[in-house]
């Protein structure tokens, strides 16, 4: 059994807990049963502090044994190759999880958080907001016919693409009850609330820490 | 052996030629001398015309016998896993190609996609241009001291980056010599050359026949 260490901020402010993405990490961990550490970089300085693991002073990355890995996309599939639970251990299923993964990387999280990041320094583009729209009506119409994305199961691909879909709370953007249905779906499992409450504890833990430390 | 093929369209206008997705699917298989053939959807319906192999009405998608596979991130990973000219074997190598490949897609591409975008839109936003200038000073501070993202040798995660790159054509965006050098040596390779050559060569020989049937 390898020895799973999931890298994050010793500590980050209210407002991204609970949508940092080394959730993603912990999250598949617990539906796949594998046990993991949780490590932790300063926060502070983050943007220069841990290049030599993460190119562009980002969280999470994952170390397995010797093996070290960034990119939330990448992590997942790793871990993916680890449990039948994550993905189907056929080529077929295997080839499908792959697609719908990067779907949600590079089809949906291309276009969505760009969106957010414009409405939220106030510069809402028409054009991208459209762009964004009619993928997920596209991703709508996919949902609408089926409960998950692969071979009729959960896979890493749900998990993926329900935190896409969550963090950048387009869900209520405009009437889509598949998209909104199978958002709930995915984020009612049990692991995925365990993982949740764990990273906001980890984050809530570090905030007296912090405050000390500010004070002296 | 497996038999390989390319979903493209069967023209496009002049613009984007040398530029479709599908090269990179051509590109790998040149690299790995993988065999393989070329198929079309119209480009004519685009939206709708193919939605059961492509949910987003995008190509490429590849077919690998029975196996169907879209986004070309994913194609480009499924078919790095038939060849060590396109990603080493061992584990450690294999991690890092998937790490970079995903950083292309979702660190670099996330953000020259929508650059772009807003540019062609005429909608260039102050933040989103600083916000890809910072993740290419990322890149370039990494491509400064290696030739490549990877093991020391060419991988398909090499193969996507300069591709990112090259598409969005952010390589002249202010002064960054070693990504500028690493996308010319990517380029310079005859796999590349001879991928970006068929494509051309397959949209112009539909510019007759597209004529032909829309004069009657």
């Amino acid at each position: 059994m390898s020895e799973l260490t999931i890298w994050t901020y010793d500590w980050v402010p209210e407002g991204p807990r609970g949508f940092v993405r080394d959730l993603r990490l912990r999250w598949a961990c617990e539906e796949a049963g594998l046990s993991y550490a949780v490590r932790t970089i300063p926060f502070d300085g983050r943007e220069t502090n841990h290049l030599a693991h993460q190119p562009f002073g980002q969280i999470p990355f994952l170390k397995d044994d010797e093996l070290e890995i960034f990119e939330s996309g990448a992590g997942l599939l790793h871990l993916a190759r680890k449990s039948d639970k994550l993905m189907p251990r056929d080529p077929v299923g295997e080839a499908a999880t792959l697609q719908w993964t990067i779907a949600a990387l590079n089809s949906i999280e291309m276009v969505t958080v760009p969106w957010w990041f414009l409405k939220i320094t106030g510069a809402e583009n028409e054009g991208l907001t459209g762009w964004m729209g009619k993928r997920l009506d596209q991703l709508e119409r996919v949902l609408s016919k089926q409960e998950w994305l692969v071979a009729e199961r959960f896979t890493v691909a749900d998990l993926l693409m329900a935190d896409v879909l969550r963090i950048s709370q387009v869900r209520s953007f405009g009437d889509r009850p598949a998209t909104e249905a199978y958002v709930t779906r995915v984020t009612n499992r049990p692991a995925f609330k365990k993982a949740r409450a764990d990273q906001i504890g980890h984050f809530k833990a570090a905030d007296q820490k912090r405050a000390e430390k500010k004070s002296n």
